[in-house]
């Protein structure tokens, strides 16, 4: 059956045009609603335009009782399938000791240790966790067990609970083979992406001082290519390098980080097709300064925000605090903020489908406790979550 | 029927020596059970000394399985009975504008032309929404009417939901006063304070340039005294000030927000009796710098967290929240910072029922989704609360 959610306070939609400032890119309409069927956005406009059969009484009818709505949070950068945590490291962190890669490694023994059964127990747990935070699409990467078996595992385990999975065996050189990394990233790019490839839609590596050269980060992606995945990467976290313009180069979907670039990096960004994908939950977690949103979005590049939720270095799931940091810390208005978790994601996973509610769209959408999506921004850390539609089917938030 | 809530992972009791380890302030018990009996906690310990007749089966058995238990959340500092909001005020200063206490105004407009039963919903909505973060005890400060009558309303609206409410009267001077200060400074402390005392407990002024001077401030506190109530103020959050020396000198019970302070403030703080209530919500939502708590428990100062939710400079009433900041940004630990939201807020409103789990408090406690308490700062935003008991009531959180 139909549903129509009426009487919305604001509805981002998230479609340059079908708002009522024709040159906004989140297609903001006020006291609008949106019509549902069969998983999918039937009818999207104001609420005083309803289609006559969309108010026959035949549908349900949901009244959002001037509520702002947004589209589901599209969160393109998690790590989410590991063992243990990291707090006591974090508390160190705090204290004074600062960040380096190799605590990865703590995270691999750990997983290594953890059963299917455990490791499926939290994911589902995540999950949930998301869900009720309001976020509707997720990426999960692999990469915290660096063998071929465990490193295919935990993408049959992360294929369970999404469609985005990313092989990340290049997360940084397995233990076993910190005397030999050529040794490593030939497995990597051998029987591990062989293993693990028809279980993952992405290839990532982890390209930073630490983990692996941009000369390594091209072999391993031009493999996975290769192999039928697409590219994306980690790229200028921790300090200046080649990340970004490789990214842009082979023609990546995202570049994760970019807290460290050139004029020419934010040029090439700009000219090129690939997103940069900002991970505020890092800075806040580390004390590492945060990227320049203002400039790259100046300069014309596509910037989505993500979580990079995972237990060593932004153990946050909360898509509604990045927009809150974005905002706060980023120089990111609240309009670009809210576009850059929902289509900026959607866009870093090369997703036409969510992210936006034109019609056609999935109808994944999330019913703030606020009569404005600025609210996100405004009143950080509070649960705002009302209620969330995923392919038109309403959960509590 | 008493309830016991065993196999919790970490207990955070706050009464030092009942911890593992006795000079610890947090009194942290891991593997620790609590038993409730009519609304106090009866008895607290290791679960395997957990008494006999606790574990008879008569009362009833909850297993936190594993989590990690803090004592509720004490707000010590909100501004939550008020109309309309100000999320276009914040979006303009996140844009670059600068705060100023006269947006003060605008709420009080707002809040004049708010009926009895809008604020009323209101409050219950804002009720819910910190029980669900876990807060279970919070003062209330008037300050957005400003008249006789209206001071009186929302004291008597406020005491309708806490037992904690704040004449602040002092907030600005009322609009119609501006001509004449000294004017609204006597009326303050003659026909209002007569009028709305009744219905509160503590008197509180906001001592900063742009409100009211230290002369107005000490004379209006005293009013307050005189008239029943117990002082506390707003002092040095805009810039340095004599706030803080008269808050001592007062004996208020707290001082909040301590942003800007001498090495004599700190002296006089860590001399007296006077709590320094910090509030990192409102640097957070301004942009100001955050103030400095590690010097001040260094120097021995008791200090508390508060939300300061309120819809000018910090529309957050997230306690976690809280926590998370003053780690990352206020260099405090996770012991401290937990500590100062729970047992600090309690000192704040001089309370010795609330913000601990010794034997005889009032059985209100945050069951977390979480094995430690650190998770409170290592996953921020996340919303961490598993359940909530007030007065040894559940409910879900």
């Amino acid at each position: 059956m139909p549903t129509l959610i009426t009487n919305i306070g604001e509805l981002t939609t998230n479609v340059a045009g079908l708002g009522d400032d024709p040159d906004d890119a989140t297609g903001l309409i006020r006291d609008a609603a949106v019509l549902i069927d069969d998983g999918r956005v039937a009818w999207v406009g104001c609420a005083d335009e309803t289609p006559e059969d969309a108010a026959r009484g035949e549908d349900e009818v949901v009244d959002a009782g001037g509520s702002a709505v947004v589209p589901g949070f599209v969160d393109s950068h998690t790590h989410l399938v590991f063992g243990g945590d990291r707090a006591d490291e974090f508390e160190a962190r705090m204290a004074g000791a600062s960040y380096a890669a190799g605590g990865i490694r703590r995270t691999v023994r750990a997983t290594r240790e953890a059963s299917d059964d455990e490791l499926r127990a939290r994911l589902a747990r995540f999950v949930r966790e998301l869900h009720a935070q309001g976020t509707t699409t997720f990426e999960i990467k692999t990469g915290y067990d660096l063998t071929v078996a465990g490193e295919a595992r935990l993408a049959r385990l992360a294929r369970g609970v999404t469609d985005e999975v990313t092989y990340l065996g290049a997360h940084v050189v397995a233990p076993e083979y910190r005397a030999d990394r050529d040794a490593y990233v030939d497995l990597v790019c051998g029987e591990m992406l062989a293993a693990v490839a028809p279980h993952a839609r992405w290839i990532d590596v982890f390209c930073e001082t630490g983990a692996f050269t941009p000369a390594e980060t091209e072999r391993i992606l031009r493999a996975g290519v290769a192999a039928g995945l697409r590219p994306r990467l980690h790229g200028n976290q921790l300090g200046p390098g080649a990340g970004v313009q490789l990214a842009v180069a082979l023609g990546a979907a995202s570049v994760d980080h970019c807290t460290y670039l050139s004029d020419d990096d934010v040029a090439a960004l700009a000219a090129g097709d690939t997103v940069a994908t900002l991970l505020p939950g890092v800075e806040f977690s580390t004390r590492h300064p945060y990227p320049d949103a203002r400039r790259l979005i100046d300069a014309g590049v596509t910037v989505a925000l993500a979580s990079d939720c995972n237990p060593g270095t932004s153990f946050t799931s909360s898509m509604p605090l990045m927009i809150a940091l974005a905002v706060r810390e980023m120089g990111m208005t609240v309009a670009e903020a809210v576009w850059a978790a929902t289509a900026g994601g959607a866009r870093a996973l090369r997703r036409a489908d969510v992210g936006h509610l034109g019609v056609g769209a999935r109808a994944d959408l999330v019913v703030l406790d606020a009569p404005t999506r600025t609210h996100l921004a405004y009143r950080p850390g509070v649960p705002l979550v009302h209620a969330v539609y995923r392919n038109g089917v309403s959960a509590r938030g």
